[in-house]
């Protein structure tokens, strides 16, 4: 008996290992005819860690197929004006981390985020100092900061993009009567400042009728964003920056749906009471917020 | 300049791995609060190998946005009669992984295959040496072997159902007149011995029309199955055994589109000239084949 120690147990699972292997080998070699390189990359790569995660977890038969339910129900829930898929990326922090990798840590550049379904092509012009909300329902917020490099010269005539929820969390293109409202781009002044009113960010929870949101029901955790303010700030020679602010003291800062959360985006939004002096001498007739976002734009191809 | 010797490409890189670390850490613990610890096991294990996958190819957007594609039309694809998800599965191996991880190597109990969208409950029941083809068009094929326990003894009253495309590749359900050929059910008999005949299996492709298609297409893959006939094989106490066998020598051996092949399950097909005597006497008027599958079924729960 010195000569074998191998067990029945152990034979059994060094042949199965052998299996498992050999299969994985095998698809690995069915990409070796492919001519575009960076396809048999990716095919081969995702061929490699999905099949790790079925073998690390011993998938069952039944698990297999419920994946494939959920599967074919996201396809079924996605039309023109429901992405269930990217709902499911977001959800899963695969969005942030794709945004992640594709915004290269750079010096003290602003750190980028999720860009979210609701951005529109061609939003109306505000001068500095002008308003976003459009009639947006909500308190009244004042934004400002300035626009540099990583150097920290100041990038005159940047183009801002700002978007957002009004107060019941809804995004003007939500609404069925056509309306544009809480978005608006304008341009930074010659010291790269800008300064616009808008409506303080308040929570809204993704659309969660569908299969993610079953998802998320079934593992206990909430469809709630935490409040925020997209910004998308553009400049020749500089890499183009998708990012929202969140507030700080938010409950939802640690269990935004989509993972979007930065600490370095987390600002002050300071509450003003009804009556204080704005600092454009607007009168707003009740509280009225403000808060203060400078920006560092990292070089073109950082 | 000794005392910091980290260079600015450096400490970004270093920055970089927080980053995409500190994103991960905090998808993993939004599942914390899952009741089911199944679930969690399983979603915090499709996160890890989520973001192994994308950080590894480093995924640009341009590329996310076409896996998102991707992912919509292989679910409007998918309707009452076409699982392209599944489809997905099979080319991407992980049916096949599914299977081998869940019928686990038990001495030398028979290897299962991947099970196909092409069975059907309720297949009608043939006797000892009876004919399973029902008409199909194709080449007589006698198909003979013994069901037997994993310590050698003969199974009795073992019930085998067997499939397959008939010789233009298409299966009974894929006509649209009803028909009922090219499966049956029969029983061993007391010696664990069964005999039918069927017809000879040809090769034939997955549906390739819809985005499955269009990658295998995309890296160079072929559609093909390797020629197979399918069987399910069930007895009181024994693990259900489902696989098919393959034909030696056929050109797909090594190219099947779904990884079904294992060389343990690759058996002889027998040419036969026109006029050679049949096992039962049966006159088929023309070539035909002839082949053997002894199986062993694992035990229950094994």
């Amino acid at each position: 008996m010195t000569q074998d120690r191998t067990t029945p147990d152990a034979a059994a699972a060094a042949e199965q290992d052998r299996r498992e292997e050999e299969l994985l080998a095998r698809v690995l070699r069915s990409f070796d005819g492919c001519a575009d390189p960076r396809l048999k990359e990716l095919m081969r790569a995702l061929v490699r860690h999905l099949h790790a995660f079925l073998r690390e977890v011993r998938l069952t038969e039944d698990e297999w197929w419920k994946a494939i339910g959920f599967l074919t129900r996201t396809g079924h829930t996605t039309d023109d004006r429901r992405q269930e898929f990217v709902l499911l990326s977001d959800t899963l922090g695969a969005s942030m981390q794709t945004i992640t990798i594709n915004n290269r840590a750079y010096r003290d550049a602003t750190e980028a985020t999720v860009f979210g379904p609701f951005f529109v092509d061609g939003a109306p012009r505000v001068e500095l100092g002008g308003d976003i909300g459009g009639g947006a329902p909500g308190e009244p917020c004042w934004v400002e900061g300035t626009v540099r490099d990583a150097s920290g010269a100041p990038i005159p005539d940047a183009r801002i993009d700002v978007w957002e929820a009004d107060a019941d969390g809804f995004y003007d293109v939500q609404y069925d009567d056509g309306r544009t409202a809480g978005r608006a781009h304008l341009f930074t002044g010659p010291d790269g400042e800008y300064r616009f009113w808008a409506v303080t960010p308040t929570p809204y929870p993704i659309p969660d009728d569908g299969p993610v949101g079953a998802m998320l029901a079934a593992v206990g955790r909430s469809p709630m964003r935490a409040s925020h303010l997209h910004f998308k700030v553009t400049a020749a020679g500089h890499r183009t920056l998708v990012t929202h602010i969140f507030v700080r003291g938010d409950d939802l800062l640690d269990a935004d749906s989509v993972f979007g959360v930065r600490e370095s985006l987390v600002k002050d939004f300071e509450r003003m009471p009804a009556g204080t002096p704005t600092p454009d001498g607007r009168a707003v007739g009740g509280t009225w917020s403000r808060t203060r976002f400078d920006i560092v734009l990292a070089p073109a191809g950082a």
